[in-house]
C-alpha cells in the first residue's frame, strides 16, 4: 500500500506533486494516475476498463447514482471517500438490494495535490473493501483551478434485489411503526465543526457506514418490511416528507424519542439547526407493521450499526402526507420539508 | 415539453432563475427540480429515485462511468447532454453490451442559469429516446460560484452482454484488420472552434452519436470481432497506443488512408495538432481478422453512422506495443501516445 499521508512524489516518469491538466487527458498521464494510484489504492491489480464486464445472477437489479462535493474533504470520522463508497451501498441496500458492483469517476481540480487524491482513493479502496464491494469501472477529468475545487467524486452502484422483496416509500401503511437506527444528525454536524469560518469544538465524528448488512440482517427476521431509507441530505426530517407524500400516510413522532446525542444537540443551539434536518451518513429508518417491530428492534439492536435502534413514531390515518411531532410538553408541531439546506455541500 | 430556449421563470412556487445552493439541498427546492425540470425533460412522469429497480436478464453484466466537463456545454453539433448519454452508451457498445438503463449525476455551479440547465436535461431525455436507453435514477448537487463551472455531468451506464460476445484489447491480434468508422477528429475540432479565445469558423460540427446499433449490425454478421473501441480523448492515437500495448500486438497504420475531412486538416493545421490525437465521439475503430474485414466493412457503410467506413491499418507481429504509421513518403514514424492533452476540457 502506498503511504500517502508521507507522500511526496507519487507519479512515476512525471515529477509533479499536484494534478495537473494532463491528468486527465486519456493520454499517458492519465495511465500512470490509474497505475501507480488508483489500482494500488483500491487495491486492485488489473486495470480498469472504460466497460467492465462482470457476471449478474439475474432477475431485479438495483442501480443508483451519487456525487459527492463535501467540503471540507477530510472530517472527523471520515473523508469523501468513504461517503462516496458507503452512500451508494445505502441507496442500494435501501431498495433491499445486495450491492455488488461500483464505479468511481472523479472531477479534480488542477493544482490538487496528488497525494490528497490519493488518500481519497485509498479510503474509497478500504470503505469498498470493508463493505465486500467491487470497484470496477472509473473515470476522471481534470477541469482547471478556477473551475472546480479539490475532488468531486460521484460513484453508481449496481446491487442485485431478491426475489419477493419490495421495499419503497410509497408501501408505508398506517399502523407501521417507524424505526430508527440510532442517534441522528451525527454526520452533519462533524462536518460543520471543521468547516472553515465556522469551526467549533466538539467530540461528534461522522456516522458514515455501509448499512446493507444490517439491512440483511432486518430481511432475515421474514418480516414484512414496507420502507426503508437512509435519512442524509435534509435530514430525518426530509425523509419521513418524503415517504408521508408518497405513500399518502400521516407521519406521527413521538419528539422525546428522538435519539439526539448531546454533542448534536449542543451544535445544533449553537448553529441554530433542527437535529431532524441535518446529515446522516450511517443510520437507516424503517417503516415495519406494528406486530414486527419488536423482532426488527431485536435484529437491529444485534448488529453494531443498529445498537441504538428505537421506534420514533408510527404511521397514521390522520394529516395524509404530513409529519406531525408530538412534543415534550405535550404540544404538537408540524414538521415540515426542509425548503433548501441548512449548511450546503455536507455530502 | 418545456421551451427552455425561451425560458425565464421555470420552477413554480420559486421566482429565481438561477440555480441557488439550495437546489442541491434534498429539500423541496430539490423536489421541485426534479419534478418541474428534470423529468419533464427526460419525458418521464414518474419519480426518479435514489434507487431503481429494474429486470435484468441475467448473465453478463457490462457496467460503464464517464463524467463531463466539456467547455463550453453548447457546441456545433451537440451539448454536454448528448455527449453525457452518448459517451456512455459508447462504452457499454465497446464491450459489446445492448445498453439497457443510465443514471444521470449533476453538479451545478450557483448562479447557472436554469434555462441552461433545462436545455441540457432536455437534451439529455431525447439523446436517451434516440438510443433507446431509460434515465432511471439521479442526483444533484450544488457547489459555491467559485467552486464549479456550469454543469457538470455524469452518467454511468448498465447494459448486457449477448452471449457468446468476447471483445476486449487484449484479442487484438496479427493479422487484423483495423477498421474505422468514418471521418476523424472531429469532434474535437467542433469543440475548439467555439472555445472561447480561440474562435475560429469552421464548418466542422460534432459527431456525437450512440453507436450501439452500429455495433449491433457488426456483431449480425457473425464475424469473430476482436475488439472495438470508440476514440474519445487522446483520439485515434491514445486508442491504438492503449490496444497494441495490451495486445502486445504491432499497429501499422497507412496515413493516406486516415479518413481526415479538410475541416479537420486545415483546423489542425492552424492549431498546430495532430488529428490522430483530437477526440471523436462518434466513431469506433474495430480489430477484425483480415478474412473478415470485406463482410465488416459492408456491414458498417450499411448504418448511417458507419457510411465512411474503411480499414486504415493492420495487426503486425512486428514492433509489439507500438503504433507505427507508413507516412504518404514512404517513410514511417511512430504515432506516440499522447502525454496529456492538447486542448482540455474536451468532452
Amino acid at each position: 500500500m502506498l503511504d500517502f499521508e508521507n507522500w511526496t512524489c507519487p507519479l512515476p516518469l512525471r515529477d509533479t506533486p499536484t494534478v495537473v491538466m494532463g491528468h486527465g487527458g486519456g493520454g499517458a498521464m492519465s495511465g500512470e494516475l490509474v497505475e501507480h494510484l488508483f489500482l494500488p489504492a483500491y487495491g486492485k491489480s488489473a486495470e480498469l476498463t472504460d466497460s467492465a464486464v462482470m457476471p449478474f445472477p439475474g432477475g431485479r437489479l438495483a442501480f443508483s447514482t451519487d456525487s459527492y462535493v463535501v467540503k471540507p474533504m477530510f472530517f472527523p470520522g471520515g473523508s469523501i471517500g468513504d461517503l462516496a463508497v458507503n452512500g451508494t451501498v445505502n441507496d442500494l441496500a435501501m431498495s433491499g438490494a445486495r450491492p455488488l458492483y461500483l464505479s468511481v469517476a472523479f472531477i479534480l481540480q488542477e493544482g490538487t495535490p496528488l497525494a490528497e487524491v490519493g488518500r481519497i482513493a485509498t479510503a474509497i479502496g478500504a470503505a469498498a473493501s470493508a463493505a465486500g464491494v467491487q470497484v470496477v469501472t472509473g473515470d476522471t477529468k481534470v477541469v482547471d483551478s478556477g473551475s472546480g475545487d479539490g475532488v468531486f467524486v460521484n460513484t453508481a452502484g449496481v446491487g442485485v434485489v431478491p426475489a419477493g422483496v419490495d421495499i419503497r416509500p410509497a408501501r408505508a401503511a398506517a399502523g407501521d411503526a417507524i424505526l430508527i437506527s440510532g442517534d441522528i444528525g451525527v454526520h452533519g454536524v462533524a462536518v460543520m465543526s471543521v468547516r472553515s469560518g465556522l469551526e467549533f469544538s466538539t467530540a461528534v465524528t461522522s456516522d458514515t457506514a455501509p448499512l446493507h448488512g444490517l439491512v440483511s440482517d432486518i430481511l432475515e427476521t421474514n418480516t414484512d418490511v414496507h420502507v426503508l431509507r437512509d435519512p442524509t441530505r435534509g435530514g430525518v426530517s426530509a425523509s419521513l416528507n418524503e415517504i408521508a407524500r408518497a405513500a399518502q400516510v400521516g407521519v406521527s413522532l413521538i419528539e422525546r424519542d428522538l435519539p439526539v446525542p448531546a454533542g448534536v444537540s449542543d451544535a445544533c443551539s449553537l448553529l441554530g439547526l433542527d437535529p431532524l434536518q441535518v446529515a446522516n451518513e450511517g443510520k437507516l429508518l424503517a417503516f415495519v407493521p406494528a406486530a414486527d417491530a419488536p423482532t426488527v428492534l431485536e435484529a437491529m439492536r444485534a448488529h453494531p450499526y443498529g445498537r441504538g435502534a428505537r421506534q420514533i413514531g408510527t404511521c397514521v390515518n390522520e394529516h395524509p402526507g404530513m409529519v406531525v411531532a408530538r412534543t415534550a410538553l405535550g404540544g404538537t408541531r408540524v414538521v415540515t420539508m426542509p425548503i433548501g439546506e441548512q449548511l450546503p455541500r455536507i455530502c
